[in-house]
């Protein structure tokens, strides 16, 4: 039976969907090269009852809105050039989480929720990185913890200068837990504020407003009320023209999925993910082109959101997600190809030949960070490569992002993998390399040696070039993979969370590493401590008429 | 009232302090160029009751032992030139950390447990890369868990090839948690072992043995029995020949501290810490040379560890390692100096002059771990800067280490900080760059500026420069400093121990900070999670006839 996670207990599966029409907290409006998304959250919106979004607060719900925004201004509208995040409301930006959602949440959804919100807020810094996508933070009112963990990661901050409102987080003196969605990492590490001052600033409920503000870099502008509205016309403009988006659309539609969700399986049109429930485990099968895809530029636009490479990585994208907050008892994803290698190797030279164009460009982008939700996922992946599969190029990365993976050996059945140049560092890892990089980190000639291998690795010689785990022939074959899983299924799910944590990030770390692992394992073990979440804890008391009691106890 | 953590409620505070002659578990033995540390735990001489240190596990005090024991090679013993790490016990080299002992112990025992372990390994690791000092780990039988950490933190590992010795990472099939004493990061980013490999070794109680263990990585030689000991010793003096160490001693003794330790105060001769238990906090006063040091290598040589940097940093390191586990309630430490800064610029000049002198090396050395010790503690630390204080130079350091500074600014009383060359990065903190880089990490050019500046900062000077957080006049002080105090002590301490985890260490990260950071805070998670410590968690049902029984949801 599914095990969906959930904010309440009685909480339906969850889906990622979602299309502006019907945003409930967010308005999404364009004026040439300029979008405005003005957060009006919806106080009985929530993802699910029990809590009130007051101020302007937020829960997954609101934030899968702005995920899909920012991927639709991606997509959609190649004329937009810099997005203004703002607020509708008056004297007000963002309050940040709702703290009544977090209290009533399972542990799990909590840690769920800030890996999402983590996700999404990397994705906007992704777009101004590598897509010519500006952001610029419009502070119209007070801007506290989780909002302004949101500004945090825009590329500017602009705070009104009303004598009232002010940028915090107050995380720690009023909630006992950390701003946990990149916040402290981006304070010292991004804005570079100094580190004594950010220990003040993230001790002091109130905040800091003003001058004071830009003097310690938590905010690049505060502007009067009377001339805000036109500085931050006017910023968005000049962020505008850095961009080397295009000028004009149009741009792809992303349509519905139109996934089949049951409870023994997820089926798209590339994707399949099926579950063995009393294995704790799911296959995801991922299926390449059918025909060779799209060649030319104008041909990808005209084919849209039903470009291979976009469609089945929008698809993985979406199983992931659904995978992590709906189906908690599913430890181990295996994760298998079909098809035809040549097909996907095809489709890897059309993204090479043409990663310069825009819509190419943000396939590629996407394909990227699906990928590192996958390395993010608290969730065992074996790769399993058996004859008709089409581990190649883009879709060995898979196996790559695997932790292990089992190759059949089977000299009486052609079975190959097959790297291309979407293997050689144009998908990094959050931690900046390549998954071969990382694979080979201790070997680090082999990287070049493999992407050399003009020819697909048969089983023996993929493991004799490290490229999978173990290669069983067809007698061990079943049993070996049968007890892999089986193994995995029977280990407590919290100490293999942790494993892989450490072991998939080796090598250099990265802002993005750091949030995901320093900032957010020391936030998850707060979000058990019995002086954030006990019954006396300081989430726990909030806003009731109890005051929190802690163990002064240092650990 | 003290509150001392402990591994069962009844403990007596802990002292750090050891000599080899009253050794229980290793025996220390010296062969020309070589000296070996054979461990051999006295089953019966666990630090408290309640469980027997079998197999060679250890607790705590096993390894404070092993701390010592390094310390005094390098001072002690210049002539040694390797260490070897084996056990005295037929078949066995170390089974890891004693699994009743962490069952039995507080969340806050664990943590400061595997901290202090973390500290052991990692300064063999810098008498590997700074002293010349090498180590090599005979593993002369099964080498599990924090043993093969252990064997992980030396230079070269040889196992010994009897059919039966293997080396395991058992902790995450066995017990839920993770080897978290550096072994999941050491595994992949300093031996380099392939990722999935790492996973699948990581997995498998049973460990890995003979030529696969070398093939993997895992070690660096098998050899049978009947030759083991004659390749470790031909390997050991290998090693002892590429080493840039004495040929011959003498070292310097390390003498008792003779520290007065009494519920009000810890007394040394250069520093005192007296607590102010209603407000949860300490001073730590540390006072500058009263007279010249001793200016050339033979005086030094002749002062021993009377040599006032030794001496004082010995003290301030004893002193913090008494604090974690003995004064767990002490959440805020403030930092003071006193006496005349000059004497500590000119100590400060001797230790560069003469910094490539083995026992000036060492001492360098020493302040910088002891300098990271504070860094790494999970205490808020406030340096208040007064008249008659000596932050000077390597004092000064203290106060860059400190979450924040106040310097009190008074027209009528002279009150300066003074930097040296002993800021410009000879003392670099765990992610390897200075604590001015640190500082500065927003505002480079800063770190040369301030470094220019030959005359003492004025509060004002100093505030302006960005060397202290806050430069009150006379009117404000005292407020302005007891409320920072009274302040932190009312927050959660989990939450700052968090916030100041992520604040301190802007910048870079290493494999030092990986293991601080990512492994120990997943592990520190864990360490909270129902399925490692719960009624039904695995490491309370080891070795019982309970099985243990998870709850399988992913987090």
């Amino acid at each position: 039976m599914a095990t969906p996670d959930s904010a309440v207990s009685t909480q339906a599966p969850l889906s990622f969907e979602r299309h502006p029409c019907s945003y409930q907290h967010w308005k999404l409006t364009f004026d040439g090269p300029v979008a405005t998304l003005g957060m009006d959250v919806q106080e009985d919106a929530g993802l699910a009852p029990g809590y009130k979004l007051k101020l302007n607060s937020y829960d997954l719900g609101v934030d899968i809105e702005l995920a899909d925004a920012i991927t639709r201004i991606r997509f959609e509208h190649p004329e937009v050039h810099t997005v203004v995040v703002t607020s509708l409301r008056e004297r007000i930006f963002c309050a940040g989480a709702n703290i009544f959602m977090l209290r009533g949440s399972t542990h799990s959804w909590k840690v769920n929720f800030c890996k999402f919100t983590n996700e999404t807020r990397l994705g906007m810094e992704d777009a101004s990185a590598h897509s010519g996508l500006k952001f610029l933070a419009a502070l119209n009112g007070i801007c506290a913890g989780g909002g302004y963990e949101l500004a945090l990661a825009c590329d500017e901050i602009i705070l009104i200068d009303d004598a009232n409102s002010a940028v915090s987080l107050p995380e720690t003196p009023l909630l006992a837990v950390l701003p946990g969605t990149g916040g402290l990492t981006r304070v010292v590490d991004k804005r570079k504020v100094r580190r004594d001052l950010a220990d003040f600033f993230g001790t002091i409920a109130e905040g800091i407003k003003g001058k004071r503000a830009v003097e310690w870099r938590l905010v690049d502008a505060v502007v009067p009320t009377s001339r805000f509205k036109e500085a931050v016309a006017k910023r968005a403009l000049e962020l505008a023209a850095t961009s080397d988006r295009p000028s004009s659309g149009p741009g792809v539609t992303l349509n519905p999925l139109s996934a089949v969700i049951t409870e023994d399986a997820y089926t798209y049109s590339s994707v399949s993910v099926a579950f063995d429930r009393a294995k704790r485990s799911a296959t995801m099968t991922v299926r390449a082109p059918q025909t060779p895809v799209e060649q030319t530029p104008e041909a990808i636009l005209a084919a849209g959101d039903q470009f291979w490479p976009l469609r089945c990585f929008r698809e993985i994208d979406d199983a992931i997600l659904r995978l992590r907050v709906n189906e908690r008892e599913i430890g181990t994803i295996v994760l298998k190809t079909e098809g035809d290698s040549a097909l996907v190797l095809g489709a890897d030279q059309v993204l090479l030949d043409h990663a310069g164009h825009w819509l190419v460009r943000e396939v590629i982008h996407f394909i990227k960070r699906t990928l590192k939700r996958v390395d993010l996922s608290a969730r065992s992946f074996f790769a399993v490569i058996e004859p008709g599969s089409a581990f190649a190029g883009t879709l060995f990365e898979l196996a790559l992002a695997a932790d292990r993976s089992y190759m059949l050996d089977d000299p009486d059945q052609h079975n190959t993998v097959h790297l291309s140049a979407m293997n050689a560092g144009i998908l990094p890892m959050s931690n900046g390399i390549s998954r071969l990089q990382a694979r080979f980190y201790g070997t680090p000639d082999q990287v070049a040696t493999v992407l050399a291998h003009a020819e697909p690795f048969e089983a023996a010689d993929a493991l004799d070039a490290g490229l999978v785990t173990f290669a069983p022939d067809e007698i061990d074959w079943d049993d070996e993979v049968r007890l892999a899983v089986e193994g995995r299924a029977s280990m407590s799910p919290d100490a293999l969370t942790g494993m892989e944590a450490n072991l998939r990030f080796v090598g250099p770390e990265t802002m993005e590493t750091k949030i995901f692992g320093r900032l957010t394992a020391w936030q998850n073990w707060i979000f058990q401590r019995p002086n954030a979440v006990g019954p006396k804890g300081a989430l726990t008391s909030y806003g009731t008429s109890d005051r929190a009691e802690f163990d002064y106890g240092r650990t």
